[in-house]
């Protein structure tokens, strides 16, 4: 947790206040903060201040603003990821907050479980996004969209996002072309699930308007390969 | 597991065998394999190869090596890292070996935790190295070495690493210089523990010859790091 991320009516008194357990005992056990303290908060969809602490207890802590700060800027790319087995859901959605991703679309694939869409871990899904907001110090949480149908969202809604100014990449690893790097404009990736995505739907990927392009001949984890081609794509900056 | 990696013993009869328990439970059960299929088989430290499978019982699975394939190169860095919590470790280690890392050091730090080098863990790091060979296909493990002493590694072997071809970067959020992209040279990178490295480990690795550089404004949890970095130095390979 590298800023508290509060509600904008946590924020409206001239004294601000953390009231969240999981917060306030993160901030107690884990940081030890202790009044006259320094501590970065951001308000949700809004601005980042640094704070002083100016008073703690077991249900609240006080904060006085102190000066704003800088909300890092989103990589312009919307991530289309196949939906992962429940276990890996939480640290994938982490992940891509963190790294800054601006849409994320879950997306069902052949080699998905049916059962993944019924997990429990999706109703959790807001909560992964502010841990991973609190953990990169952003407080703009990316949209995210649920697919649960290949071929008409390919068909209907992934050829509408493709444009010259904003090409579309499929990682595969048969693909002869290199994923690119260092790009200065805005882009889609499509993460296949773990077993790749069938050759039907790398086709129709492609007709659609994706480029399929390799990310070398090592075969990374899902969650492994979003940090690995956002660190490529956007090297740049 | 994207190969099955065999120890060169089971690969001395015509015939080759797998025997151990996790690697035909994972083959029968996740990946369904039956006589006659293709299996792909790396030899420890050795070659890799496309097989066909002969015989499957609950205790053997024997296969014909069919024709070799190409192992993938290592990426030519050495990543060293502040020891990971115990929950980290596992994962850390196994994609940093799936993400080809050549050489990795763990590394104590004065928020690295003491407790963390009791893990029993530490003894099982050889399992979560063979699971990221199997997971990226390749055969070679990288060396692993570890550091219990932060000043002594830093002065006398660390800066005996690094040379005008083969530069260290140490990720430190308050550089001004960006970490550098599509490198074509060997490099050491240097990852802080959660918290970072504290001001006097910056500048003891700076006076040995580590260039301090960032990562953008976004902190990252060290594994996401790692592969984000992995993604951008080498990103013209």
């Amino acid at each position: 947790m590298n800023i508290v991320l509060l509600d904008p009516r946590q924020t409206e008194s001239e004294l601000w206040s953390i009231s969240a357990k999981r917060q306030i005992e993160h901030l107690t056990t884990h940081v030890d903060i202790q009044v006259g303290d320094t501590l970065k908060v951001g308000i949700r969809e809004g601005k980042r201040y640094l704070t002083e602490i100016v008073s703690i207890d077991e249900t609240c802590v006080q904060l006085k603003p102190l000066q704003q700060e800088i909300v890092p800027a989103k990589h312009p790319v919307t991530l289309i990821v196949a939906m992962p087995r429940p276990k890996v859901l939480r640290r994938l959605i982490m992940d891509a907050v963190t790294l800054g991703v601006e849409k994320i679309i879950l997306l069902h694939s052949c080699r998905v479980d049916k059962s993944y869409w019924q997990t429990p871990f999706l109703q959790q899904v807001d909560q992964y996004v502010t841990l991973g907001l609190e953990q990169a110090g952003d407080t703009i949480a990316p949209k995210i969209e649920l697919y649960k149908r290949f071929k008409p969202f390919v068909e209907d809604i992934l050829s509408g996002l493709i444009t010259a100014d904003c090409p579309a990449f499929v990682a595969h690893p048969y693909a002869e072309q290199p994923m690119p790097y260092a790009l200065q404009h805005p882009c889609t990736i499509v993460i296949g699930p773990e077993g790749g995505f069938i050759p039907y739907e790398v086709d129709l990927l492609i007709k659609n308007g994706c480029q399929a392009v390799s990310l070398g001949n090592r075969i990374l984890r899902t969650e492994t390969a979003i940090s690995y081609v956002l660190g490529r794509l956007f090297s740049a900056s």
